[in-house]
């Protein structure tokens, strides 16, 4: 059996792993990343598909393990050249069919939902679903098996022994699995860095009880993930004991929440939500607004409540505002922006781990042990990680007693192969990073991200002159335009200078070598480059343009 | 009595405070920031020197508290315009003539070498200093007096019972003031928002004795903040007691701890330290090198290493890295970062808190009410720190039972009055950011930003054409040249397009007005604008560049 990794490892965020066994092979999760900072102007990074795409005739259908952006997020796109079946459970397909229907694609698509206990044959494999906590409804792990042996795949859990809609993670299964004999454990790294144990989903209920009552008569909005649909229960819940109506800001709040109630995922009592165009007919001490925009997202609506620029929320002294996440790693900052401004406009902003206003969705490091005890498997990968996480959940697997040797630490690309003497990387597949920019995909790679950067950092200076063709005399300019460089009236001598110097430059050439505009172009940027260098330490782009008329 | 804050209020770095009474002016700190993720190509942020400027006759001296970046680095920008004279502590001193001589000021400077208990007479000004602890040696606190009454300004503290020096903030100094009666307190917001005390500077040797010892015979890497002149003693006294050599890596740690060694604050044994360009002369085991990069910042000396790229340092599986230091928020994705590319090359890294290879240079909650209750201000402004520590800090005075009138939350700008009767902003002054940039400093505001911003997301598209004056016939063009855009080869086909659409735009134009070169400038613009939009949802800056000849 081989296992190819083509993304969430060491970049998480774009979960996608292919099965292999004889002549069948299938597809576990396809998801997308919100680009780093320094991949200026790409909206979104999707795992490269062309060894999907090479082995389409020979892929049985997609399993996806939870409704996350970064295990369903890629699906709409790689549907558009490959029209895959996809397999989960009944949440999890309502919020791909959201995706779909956004790319016109629903019509098109074979979704199939399957409920945990059921098993989806896909060519030599048999792929069983098992019920687990996270912080989505409706996660499953995956058992695996086929001739060559069982993998378990975990995807995203914890063990939530109360979790909110009363079905703890079927521990009794994966025993049971365990017992029969696993031959590969793969799980979730996220955690692996953090003792102890992830507290309870209803944890964070117990403190919006005593939270909502020091609110006092004050409008009450909570922030938090628009897919955290058990929070938003809990929000709903309190809301209702304190006799508050609710309403939601955000699209994706929105849309979530609608799916989760027809689907019977959330339980609204009937009245309790009121339209957020109808918030001022509602006294505030009768109101709780819950709201997306917890990890300080620049379009978000909590950051547009912080910068005054929602157009039905005016926060205010009279607000109490509860941010129930915990920034996601490089978002510290503009969360910290957000908590600033919301408080200089007066509200009371309680963000702090000590109010328990939010818990993980993914397993610390005794619950990680705890799965493998259970699953007692002989081969072990950590997934789902950086290069850090990756490493500790190795060292977890080793305190428990799995041989070094028999875990395997993978990167993107990374295809491995495991009998029943050994598990190695055997090679390599295409699993570079996509970009998604606008409408393009794959249009936008390192070159022009390159000059993208070159242009943030000092802009552009674009000298042009037209010339006589032949003789190659200056008959206009040149002329000099900068974007993004200096003020210019701060720079307009600089600039009187740079264009003497490019027609000097310009001139001595052409008078010696009148057909080589090339060779021009090169000595006017090198000449004007060193010229801009000297006077400001500053290197602009700079974009000869020659026209011969 | 008037304080104008300059800087250090809600944008922590670059703090300067200013005091004025009657005819007499003096500053607190001059210091800068490095620029946030958004502000593009610049290099440093400086406080606005204009209101200074503007008050240089009144202005007897400026006082630095100690010889972080963020309350020294802007002196050498100030000293440009303003050559006033500095007063600090010798180690201070020693630390910006250093940045004197990088820019050939150290000559011209007033340089006054105080110590603590010494009083520095500013006009209407008695300015006493009073040794405090801080992550750097030799940091002062401030009383400030004059006829109008006593302000105790902490600079940057923290209270530890026994640092490396043997020498404890001095708490009956600021008792005995205290006692005297103090009318306004200002105090550092840092870590207002955590519980408890800070720990001793000491705890930190204990967690190196421990993990040195656990390194056994592979090399120790220990990357810290180079100004942190006691933790690097630590290092040395560790290494120094288990026969290992110590090398520097980065030139701001070898700067630093030259100027410590010249001035007596730092004890290195003789030998202990050899060039890092002899490492290969030494066996990996009885080596410990000290690095700069603890914050992950791109060119520093961990970064390099981490990414292979240090000339002299190669990490291996036979490395054991201790990241003495907490990401500054902001920093913990890049820190992270470099945690995973040391990991690849094979390295044990050390970063976890429960380490305790870290300890903070700022007071927590506990550290701060006790200063609150020694120094028993009327009036207290908290500073240094963004709005969240600021109202925190307000919290905590009040629960040691300052009246909340008596508490004033500035910002950068604001001119504090306080009187016998009230304290109250008064009014503002400029205090905005001046942005470094190469070598230009202000030539650079939100214009150019917002043009750089723009550029490093869709890129530029640039449009040429050459037109006979009068006739306003094209003879040349329009060409089209992109940078940053897309992939040039997938893009062929759409330039084409948008050439034949600006030929078109402009010819129609130019014939209804031959000579208004404006307006045909802003159809091209707009057509080609529309037309790249829709067939990509990008908006490239578009610069059309249309020649007489």
């Amino acid at each position: 059996m081989r296992i190819a990794f083509l993304g969430g490892l060491n970049e998480v965020g774009k979960n996608m792993t292919l099965y292999e066994y004889k002549d069948s092979m299938f597809l576990v999760d396809c998801g997308l990343a919100f680009p780093e900072p320094d991949l200026l102007g790409v909206d979104l990074v999707l795992p490269d598909f062309s060894y999907v795409e090479k082995n389409i005739d020979k892929i049985k259908g997609i399993v996806v393990t939870h409704g996350h952006e970064d295990h369903i997020g890629g699906l709409a796109y790689l549907l558009k050249t490959a029209n895959i079946p996809i397999y989960s459970t009944k949440l999890t397909i309502g919020l791909i069919e959201g995706k779909l229907k956004e790319h016109n694609l629903l019509s098109s698509a074979k979704l199939n939902v399957v409920k945990p206990g059921d098993h989806v044959k896909l060519g030599d494999f048999d792929v069983e679903l098992i019920h687990v906590n996270h912080s989505i409804p409706d996660a499953v792990a995956l058992a695996i098996r086929c001739a060559g042996g069982t993998v378990v795949q975990m995807g995203d859990f914890k063990i939530d022994t109360t979790p909110i809609d009363g079905e703890p993670i079927d521990l009794n299964r994966l025993a049971q699995i365990g017992t029969e004999g696993v031959f590969c454990l793969l799980s979730d790294s996220t955690n692996a860095e953090r003792p102890g144990y992830t507290e309870s989903e209803k944890k964070v209920g117990e403190s919006f009880d005593n939270l909502f009552r020091r609110a006092g008569n004050r409008r009450i909005i909570v922030a938090t993930f628009a897919s955290n649909i058990h929070r938003v229960q809990q929000i709903i819940n309190t809301a209702a004991a304190l006799g508050r109506k609710v309403a939601l800001s955000g699209r994706s709040l929105e849309n979530v929440v609608a799916v989760a109630k027809e689907l019977g995922y959330i339980d609204v009592p009937e009245g309790i939500i009121v339209n957020i165009d109808m918030l001022k007919r509602y006294p505030e001490d009768k109101m709780v607004i819950i709201t997306t925009g917890s990890q300080g997202e620049p379009m978000s609506a909590l950051t547009r409540m912080a910068f005054s620029d929602h157009r039905r929320v005016e926060v205010g002294p009279n607000d109490y505002i509860i941010i129930s996440a915990t920034p996601i790693p490089g978002n510290e900052k503009t969360v910290g922006k957000v908590v600033n401004e919301l408080m200089k406009l007066g509200a009371e902003v309680i963000y702090e781990k000590m109010y328990e206003v939010h818990v993980s969705g993914h397993a610390c490091q005794e619950e990680l042990k705890m799965i493998m005890n259970l699953v007692k498997p002989k081969y072990f990968i950590p997934v789902h990680g950086e290069q850090k996480h990756l490493q500790k959940h190795k060292l977890l697997a080793e305190s428990i007693g799995i041989d070094s040797k028999n875990i395997i630490i993978a990167d993107n690309g990374d295809l491995v192969e495991m009998s029943d003497k050994a598990i190695k990387v055997a090679g390599t597949v295409p699993a570079g990073k996509v970009f998604v920019d606008g409408s393009g995909v794959g249009d936008v790679g390192n070159i022009v991200l390159r000059d993208r950067k070159h242009l943030s950092e000092d802009g552009i200076i674009i000298i042009a002159a037209s010339i006589e063709s032949g003789s190659g005399y200056i008959v206009s300019g040149p002329d000099i335009i900068t974007r993004g460089f200096v003020y210019v009236k701060e720079a307009e001598e600089l600039i009187e200078e740079a264009k003497a110097i490019a027609f000097d430059t310009l001139e001595d050439r052409l008078m010696r070598a009148p057909n080589d505009i090339m060779a021009a172009k090169t000595k006017v940027r090198d000449a004007v480059s060193s010229f801009v260098y000297e006077r400001t330490r500053r290197s602009p782009m700079i974009v000869p343009i020659i026209m011969e008329v």
